[in-house]
């Protein structure tokens, strides 16, 4: 069924056009559908016209063929599950959004080389089980985000997860795109049937592959991705800072370590309000419900929940006696400066049997906390993080989206979206120093109490010499304030980050019309490439600043109600 | 003064020009300049019109904008040292080739986050002793080519060296460069001064460095490279394989040890032939000069000089007690098949006192062979295996090119090209599978024997997934018959390559138009890039194959004669 007020907007014969090529089951246009596609959790929207499911190349290039016949901006996206940076949003209304969940096969599992080819619709759940449903000894790398996202989606946005293949667009290898007339290339190949395609990443002739990803240049429908062979031994960390002056020492050392190739994952380094969003939420605790937490209760939810002021996760990977070396090296490196908490993989299940009955009184829970050491919340998180370190992925931290939702997250999967939270990501990134790091995250932590709000900080390593300082703006979607001053902290943020010279790893959609302003010359080379795949703008115009796009995404004017459907 | 037989070509008023921006002495119409710009040791040469010498970003694009207002194809190098490849040869006569080796400024070396920042002229040897003089505890990754070989130069052609950070391309972190109409653009940054330019290779917005590598997009006037924290210890490796019925294990092992992260040098696997070309000259050994080695003269020459069918080099890095994890890891290993020697450094200095001792008398050469189980001349090249693993680079395997020559090669630096040496590089890339290396070695060999020329294959890790199997047909240049053959098995070679399922990972001038025959999809894609950065088709037309070229290359039809000049 149409819905008139949106799609009919969309130019006369197109959806018969579009029913034609795809079957009308797989193009929506009910309110419902367009609603869900028109929304994130971010404080903005933008209404689309269409949304479609292609469920192959053949048929993502023929929709892009009928768009460009007529004139509709196609946004492509995986699986709709970028939350927080923009998910399914388009630049400007009636747009025709184009969801290829439906493209979900594993196409080839490569053993002997360690690498798989898969379709933009896998999941890291549904890729994760495939592997070890059918005994290969091999790990993906997924993210903490959502297990419901697309492996080939994160990839292409160069999100980065967890282990030594955390670089998740650094380990795509060959890629099929279709262009925005409908052609469809692959890259790196110079042939047919090429062997390397998916074991040489740079092919010959110019490397084309960073093109696709952060812009609007193709839509991948195919790529090859590098996986891990499962290592002999490995074990995850925890490290938990409670004296923040040695913070700076902590720096130091792990730069080190992460330079040396004694640890090769992606450190995660969080603040202790970024713990609590997991562990909690705002409704559940005795604080008041508005504005930033005070430090005393800020403290108080510390000492209750048994979280240190940092924290930090990796893990080591080997032959058992490498692992072995590596833990010594970083106990040397790590333990003067805090708690240090090896976990190998035989504790898991222990962990795990010890939570579920210490849930079961009071007087077993508090016993359980005295000898961990811990609350037992931080406990029942540790197999989450090991297992994550080994490329199982959870709903499990995807919680931090809920913390100042007015209900308890859902019991199955989470999205938070459809579940009206409130949620944007800012990312930039720094060199890896002290001199970087600690005055940007005084600055930033200062604007975050400016404006009401919480200080949330995760450093993510993106490689030994740059670390990414993940905030996140939690907001109450259902207080017009809030929802305000959320957008004024982002603008603020965006705006310091410039006079900086930092800039983003990855952008949301109220970043990308002004990504480029300072650098006029880049702005202008992506837009000639632009104009020479795309001259009528039709791919995503506007996405990542290519292109132009005449933005006019809207704040919502009412509060989402969210609805549980 | 003008020579105006080619640069009479150039449209009147083009030198002056040239001179203006650059001064007289840095633009060279010269017989002999032209000669020297018009060679490579490869049968086929392009006369070019004209050599300029810029000395900034500033003046290489002031020669752009001259180039392309005269419609003259420029053809930039960084140092001209591409031997065996294409050097400078353009695809058609009367180009302007462009030599950086003036911008040869080390613009910033970080310590703390191991990178520099570089111009195109810096060369390898430059560079290590930059670092060793100033104290830096960073070492490169060199080539085992000429150390007067351009560090970015090799990076852009996507080179591969030696250490973990052997990926040259995949070390480059935030490029300048020049486009075909002058503007200067800075990838990967959005905004001056930006932090991150080189510790972050991705940027943010689609990812443009890969269009400048390879390819003809650009020039390259600036690149931060990231450089290896030198560890605490080093240890190199040579392992020996006499039973060619080891190898399928040794692959697999090998394959084994990279996948999990034991070995991260460039495994440099390397037949006997190559050992020999390095070792000796043909004519300096009484075996008949025409036509290919026998077996049975293949076989006195490596029993004379110790050589194993099969020799591979590595080397390991990190603590003192990691490095004793991985000898033990990797004597494991490989030991059941082959002799395997460590070297550390403390044994370099002793091993050269000894070479130079033993060469005294034909009895100390004979008891210090004894006593070391191999030849003077191969415990003679142990210590500049050793040094390349740790970025000091040499002219000592470049003795290889001057195998076919008739006179020794010079006591300084080498220059192939100059002093008449034949070679042609053939490098196409397999999955590091015996399934893929056996079946084609094995044909290679056959096409190497059919037109008369010596099996020379060395295998080089580009990733533990993917190995090039390095070809170099070493011809005599002065006989006409060999040049002409040389040529041929070329072909062959390319044509068996295609037919295969196979693509290089590297490509050389007569390569180039044919080079996307079978990915006409990928060839468009290319050339509507190149139509929308340089739409006169001025820069490098026809270089990997992007933009027309209507190539022109003729075969030497007059040998040359070289000359030391």
């Amino acid at each position: 069924m149409e819905s008139r007020n949106r799609s009919g907007r969309l130019p006369v014969g197109v959806l018969a056009e579009l029913n034609a090529v795809l079957g009308a089951e797989h193009v929506l246009t009910t309110p419902e559908a367009l609603d869900q596609y028109s929304r994130c959790t971010i404080p903005w929207r933008t209404e689309c016209a269409v949304v479609v499911f292609p469920a192959s190349t053949e048929e993502v290039a023929a929709t892009m063929r009928i768009a460009a016949r007529h004139g509709i901006p196609v946004w492509p996206s995986s699986k709709g599950r970028n939350w927080g940076y923009a998910t399914t949003l388009a630049c400007t209304d009636g747009a025709m959004v184009m969801i290829l969940e439906r493209m979900n096969r594993i196409l080839e599992v490569n053993e002997e080389l360690a690498y798989a080819v898969i379709e933009p619709g896998v999941t890291y759940e549904q890729f994760n089980a495939h592997l070890a449903e059918h005994g290969h000894k091999l790990w993906i790398d997924c993210i903490d985000g959502t297990a419901q996202g697309s492996v080939i989606g994160n990839a292409i946005e160069r999100g980065v997860g967890e282990t030594p293949y955390g670089d998740h667009f650094g380990n795509l290898c060959g890629l099929e795109v279709v262009l925005a007339d409908g052609e469809v290339v692959r890259t790196g190949s110079t042939r047919e049937g090429l062997h390397t395609w998916h074991t040489h990443k740079w092919g010959v002739g110019p490397y084309l592959e960073g093109l696709f990803t952060q812009s609007n240049l193709g839509v991948v429908t195919r790529a090859g991705i590098w996986l891990m062979p499962a290592p002999e031994c490995h074990e995850s960390f925890v490290f938990q800072v409670s004296d923040e002056s040695h913070m700076p020492a902590v720096v130091d050392a792990y730069r080190k370590l992460a330079l040396g190739g004694v640890v090769t994952t992606k450190m995660h380094l969080i603040n202790d309000f970024v713990s609590l969003t997991i562990l909690t939420q705002r409704i559940a605790e005795p604080v008041p419900q508005g504005g930033a937490l005070t430090d005393a209760d800020l403290g108080m939810l510390r000492s209750k929940y048994g979280v240190a002021p940092w924290s930090c996760a990796g893990a080591i990977y080997g032959t058992r006696s490498l692992v072995r070396e590596q833990r010594r090296l970083i106990r040397k490196a790590l333990a003067p400066y805090g708690r240090l908490i090896f976990v190998a993989d035989w504790q898991i299940p222990w962990i795990e049997r010890i939570v579920r009955w210490a849930w079961k009184s009071e007087a077993l829970r508090g016993m359980t906390q005295r000898l961990a050491g811990t609350s037992l919340p931080v406990l029942e998180s540790a197999p989450f993080v090991h297992k994550i370190q080994r490329g199982v992925p959870t709903e499990y931290f995807v919680k931090h989206a809920y913390y100042r939702a007015r209900r308890p997250p859902p019991v199955g999967a989470v999205h938070p979206a459809r579940d009206n939270c409130g949620l944007i990501w800012f990312a930039p990134i720094l060199p890896f120093t002290n001199a970087h790091l600690w005055p940007y995250v005084s600055d930033t932590k200062a604007l975050f109490a400016a404006h009401g709000f919480d200080y949330y900080v995760a450093m993510l390593l993106m490689n030994p010499r740059s670390m990414i300082c993940l905030m996140a703006i939690i907001y109450d979607r259902e207080d017009p304030d809030e929802v305000e001053r959320s957008r004024q902290l982002y603008a603020a943020l965006l705006d310091h980050m410039c006079k900086r010279c930092y800039e983003q790893y990855r952008a949301g959609l109220a970043a990308w019309d002004t990504l480029h302003d300072d650098a006029p010359e880049l702005k202008r080379l992506n837009d000639r490439i632009k104009a020479a795949l795309d001259p009528a703008n039709i791919l995503a115009p506007g996405h990542y600043g290519v292109g132009t796009s005449e933005r006019e995404a809207r704040h919502p004017t009412t509060p989402d109600t969210g609805g549980q459907a």
